[in-house]
């Protein structure tokens, strides 16, 4: 996808046949970025560089603090690992809700790690958010489709092949077509990344869109899918139990371990066409 | 190694042939931990339940708040997902120095996901702790006893083999002797857990003992370990540059992708018994 994410530098390397060699080795970028609203800095999150604007957006998305595009006013990044995000005062003062300014006065957020989406609250109850549940529909999407997503995935991907180290998340339309596909060292941040060049794209709700993520399915990915309003999460690895318990409850289809010609279904599988054969 | 972790309900599955079963399946069980010193909530961490008291122990050692077994007085553990430190305050008065109390009246930590070990600070600057580097020694391991520890920490687990789900963290001898092994939905917890025990077994040094951990390297588990004083930190998957960045500066010995017969060392090669042949 970008070069930007990939360092190089020189390894030793035990070969199958244990004979040594020495050679370049590319890694995945681990770097801090700090997230502000306005001058305050609110969340600093171990990440990938590259698409830093969109995961600012994506973050706040699904953090709460923003939920309509025209709620963000200028997004901007500097030199030093910093992005920052000013809202769109009148925007929030007319339309966004007491829920929306208590949140932005009262969150803290702590740094988060290449792996960590939940950064931010003190307590138990705090975890989730309040995002409605998917609505019924009549989406669906059948085994043929479901079965090509992760190639096409692995196709945009270069890093993640190389490296092993790094995730990549992609949204796709519902007859398999990969829209966005973003990487990061963090699931969480590839996540935050696709669906925040999805907001700014004002394309939101992804009522008819699937998410794949490269690896588990913890439950602050399917609570982003959730903000962004997809129906429909698939995951290449296992998801957790708090996973499958929010995608049912918040009407989401979620499959795990979709390793063509294989998969599970966890929740909701009136999504999935199975009987195409 | 342990039940309590293991969720189970009925799920769909697609196998090789394209018929479908229903059968039930394993989760890795995803909960939230808050972490309390004295009455105050410090963080709330997503994590599988078990060994809490040993989470939380590591936990305060890895973030600077503790770093003597005799700083903790008591640690006891609700049936609410809540586990409570209580600090020896005379030998923090004593012995604690400025830095400690400070961390303590200052830090905030947010929720941490299954994932994230770093929670807690607000700025680029504060992500590092300041841990001394490791001392030089005479320790070194041979590429045997190397290759040998991904399936001693294999055979003490039952649960990633099952889900996929779940991480693993062991503590091994020089002689390649296992001597702690935790898992977790979050590889920094498995860590945590891991070292906690140790911690409470005052076992602090670990000078002479290698980490093995079961997916990547990212930067707060090469902390985590430079926090135990452990010198040889081996990952099954790829390290990210912050990882080895850090790894260099604390002296120690970084190893990716130890999957038999085969490794990569990114640092401090010096450790590893290379010519035993």
């Amino acid at each position: 996808m970008k070069e930007s994410g990939i360092g190089s530098q020189k390894i030793i390397r035990r070969k199958r046949d244990g004979e040594l060699e020495y050679l370049p080795d590319d890694l995945t970028i681990e770097e801090p970025l700090e997230i502000r609203v306005g001058r305050k800095p609110i969340a600093t999150t171990m990440r990938t560089p590259g698409h830093d604007k969109e995961l600012a957006a994506g973050f706040l998305l699904s953090e709460g603090i923003v939920r309509a595009r025209d709620q963000i006013g200028s997004v901007s990044v500097d030199s030093n690992n910093r992005v920052r995000v000013d809202l769109a005062v009148a925007a929030i003062g007319d339309r966004g809700s007491r829920d929306q300014r208590s949140r932005l006065q009262t969150k803290r957020f702590g740094t988060i790690s290449s792996s960590c989406g939940l950064c931010g609250k003190t307590s138990v109850d705090a975890i989730r958010q309040n995002f409605p549940a998917i609505r019924s529909s009549d989406i669906r999407v059948d085994v043929e489709t479901l079965l090509s997503l992760p190639e096409a995935l692995h196709n945009a991907q270069s890093d993640f092949a190389r490296t092993g180290g790094i995730h990549a998340a992609g949204i796709f339309g519902m007859d398999g077509k990969l829209k966005i596909a973003r990487e990061d060292i963090g699931r969480h941040n590839a996540v935050d990344k696709a669906v925040g060049r999805a907001f700014l794209d004002e394309l939101l709700p992804l009522d008819r869109h699937l998410l794949l993520v490269s690896g588990r399915a913890s439950f602050e990915i399917i609570q982003k899918a959730l903000a962004a309003g997809i129906p429909i999460v698939a995951a290449v690895s296992a998801p957790s139990s708090l996973a499958v318990e929010f995608a049912r409850d918040s009407n989401q289809t979620l499959i795990g371990f979709l390793r063509p010609p294989t998969f599970n279904i966890y929740t909701h599988v009136e999504r999935v066409i199975l009987d195409s054969a």
